[in-house]
């Protein structure tokens, strides 16, 4: 009998995305260059009573070992070694065969092989964002796949026995649209990813350095603040987490990333879409990640031993309305990103469908604001004018409520010299949106002075 | 007798640096496609008494009466009719002869043509920056070229010549080094420009709104913060030219953008360079252009009709310090990005010289800046370590002096609730250097607990 579905490469995303699958009952056949790794697998699974996972040794008995069409789920790196991937098992698909490339890729290489796949084999490559991590790829991951929507729906049954339910009816995997757009919309994702984890960090640091509170405190009030957030979930559970010591503290402030982060930034840039929320979180890490060169820094300059006399009157309050507003204007910045991307390329993405299936599963699941995406500013519309996305979302209480808070924290930190670039972002970004009169009048006017360029007269 | 040199496409930049060429005494063929701007050029150089300005109709005529090897200066817009005009004058070149592209172009597309060039025709490709506007073009440019070293020389006598002299014995033109590294330097440039331009529009702002300062009281303020920076030269004149009215009141607060400024905040996210400054103020302009959204956002908006009672204590001499600093680091920012890069491509670029170019002709001239530049910062390197560059400029009273006044005016803006994003992207971007601990550890945390990312431990 042949099996319904193969998973090719088993580092920690695909093994646990293959021991998912087979737990959902379907039969699954394994692959990986390293063959260990599919033994080890296959142990797993028996350890934990699944019968259904195969091990194969050899790319053209896995491949053969599939039902027509054949389904191949890769998740290698991003990258050349999915050219070499989709090269070795290309050999042994037919016509029709279904590749999934579960991936961080890189939206256009993704429609570059779409056409390379069918050109060559005849065969359909989709291209999947997978979020959650390895422990939602194991128990219930986010999927945004694209591509050919015949392919999807041939995919469709498996997909959505295990993705994430948010709740009877609604499963965290849906058709994106076509070509890469799965693949951008989880590069957005982890743009926003970068944002809300910024937002908090920055929170954090205030209750730790101009409130004073324990760790303990502060994950208090972040469990007051919970809004079926992920992020704040785990941020509450790193709080307390202690080897005798915080494990907390004894972090590293050093932190790594990888480039998903810096490619939604780039096309914040290439698409003229303002999203400074994400951007400032990008640059952020990279400055952080610059621990002996600010330790030299510190060192040398008086300032970061003052201890400021500002008083401090920042409340729990104000904490909580400027954090969630922060945290919803990634989100914003984020779909503004989608909706002109889609409109560029074509791709025909349902935004309201986006909200709902980042509303489970995936590393920013936030019910409260995704609902709020879903219901209020998408409902049954696939695309907004852009005046007519920024008016619903920037007169929302989400920012409104914002604007005070954030007002007296940035005002407050700036005073203590204490650095909180996301937040400061995010109250820039409303600052600039709501004013009527700007300085760039100057702007146009150096503009003309030197460019020969023309200018408009205001209109009083 | 054959002309010494040539220019193709008489645009404002094309016909104002050709008559600078003729009008130092060198023959010259111009030409364009349409011949009225060709016949325009020629009654223009007549008109100024030059004599050395010769117009074509003809692209063979044109290229045939060029001196060997043919030195021929392309000006016309970036991108495709570059191709074209390439195609079109390589059917008359001969080996050994040199294109000069001096339009605004992608470095890459410029490393792309000079292998074709030379492929096809053995002839050279220069691709050169040129700054300083049409007025810099007439009179004085600074100028960036980029490519084979021995065209370059061939091309030196000319260049220098028509280039902007700071003194006697600097002109503002030299080797840049191989590559499309010139339209790089050029765009990095322009970034810090983009940056520059809004750090003083946010000034003009405060001084309006906050502190309630006339145009000619503003203008005074920036004369007395003169540092030969041409950009205060000519907000001065703009801000004291009247029509009747104020000229400046009356121009719209919506300023138009070209793709320079985006180009190099997309470099900063590829090369991993942190360059909020400059980001803030290609992001600023993003949001300026959005009048319409932004006079409808204000009008439900109560916090814009806020009259804050806040204290004002902003004093000139604060602002003054802040506006220098949060200048500086624009050209921190850029230079940081140059490095990089630089390394990277092995360009061979010495940054000493390009502060010395950039000291005369260009838009971001400003001598004590770029003197400390070239004397403190670079000196006779050529390259530094990241940490020793940062170092040098982080600890330079260019930046120490700022600290204080930006955290009283970021401070004072944000309780006042007037936006001033590159100001403030300054300030954190100070900041977060300087501070010894982040919150990156939770951070760090965070990406372990859902992505199985290895952490390292505190060093106490």
């Amino acid at each position: 009998m042949k099996h319904s579905i193969g998973v090719y490469g088993l580092g920690v995303m695909g093994k646990n995305l293959s021991l998912n699958i087979a737990s959902k009952g379907h039969t699954i056949a394994v692959f990986n260059r390293d063959h260990s790794k599919t033994h080890d697998a296959v142990i797993q699974s028996r350890k934990e009573n699944i019968t259904t996972l195969y091990g194969y040794d050899k790319v053209d008995s896995f491949v053969n070992s599939l039902e027509l069409p054949r389904k191949i789920i890769v998740m290698v790196k991003a990258g050349a070694a999915v050219d070499a991937v989709i090269r070795e098992i290309g050999e042994h698909i037919n016509a029709g065969d279904i590749i999934v490339d579960g991936g961080n890729e890189w939206y256009e290489n993704t429609e570059r092989r779409q056409v390379n796949v069918h050109n060559t084999y005849g065969a359909y490559l989709l291209g999947m964002g997978v979020s959650g991590g390895s422990e939602g790829a194991r128990n219930g991951p986010s999927l945004m796949p694209s591509g050919n929507e015949e392919a999807f729906r041939e995919m469709e049954p498996i997909l959505s026995s295990i993705a994430a339910k948010v709740d009877e009816r609604s499963v965290c995997v849906s058709y994106i649209g076509s070509g890469g757009s799965g693949n951008y919309v989880k590069m957005v994702h982890n743009g926003i990813e970068y944002g809300v984890m910024q937002v908090i960090a920055e929170v954090y640091f205030i209750m730790k350095t101009i409130m004073k509170y324990s760790n303990e405190a502060i994950a208090t009030f972040f469990e007051r603040c919970n809004m079926c957030n992920y992020l704040f979930e785990i941020t509450i559970d790193i709080l307390r987490r202690t080897d005798g010591d915080s494990i907390l503290d004894n972090i590293l402030d050093s932190p790594k990333m990888n480039g998903t982060g810096t490619w939604t930034s780039k096309e914040g840039y290439e698409m003229c879409v303002p999203m400074p929320s994400i951007h400032s979180a990008v640059n952020a890490r990279m400055i952080s990640s610059k621990k002996h060169l600010r330790t030299m820094l510190s060192d040398i300059n008086e300032l970061s031993q003052t201890t400021s006399n500002t008083n401090n009157n920042i409340t729990e309050d104000d904490l909580e309305k400027a954090l969630i507003t922060s945290v919803f204007l990634c989100y914003v910045q984020g779909f503004a990103l989608l909706q002109k991307k889609n409109i560029e390329k074509q791709w025909g993405i349902n935004h309201k469908t986006i909200a709902d299936i980042w509303k489970g599963g995936c590393i920013i699941r936030n019910r409260a604001i995704l609902d709020f995406f879903s219901n209020d500013v998408f409902d049954n519309t696939t695309d907004l004018e852009e005046e007519l996305y920024m008016m619903k979302t920037m007169t929302s209480t989400w920012v409104t409520n914002g604007v005070q808070p954030l007002s007296k924290l940035v005002s407050t930190c700036s005073a203590n010299f204490i650095a909180i670039p996301t937040i400061s972002n995010s109250f820039q970004y409303i600052l600039q949106f709501i004013q009527k009169d700007d300085p760039s009048n100057l702007i146009q006017a150096q503009r003309n002075y030197f460019g020969a360029h023309a200018f408009e007269k205001r209109v009083r």
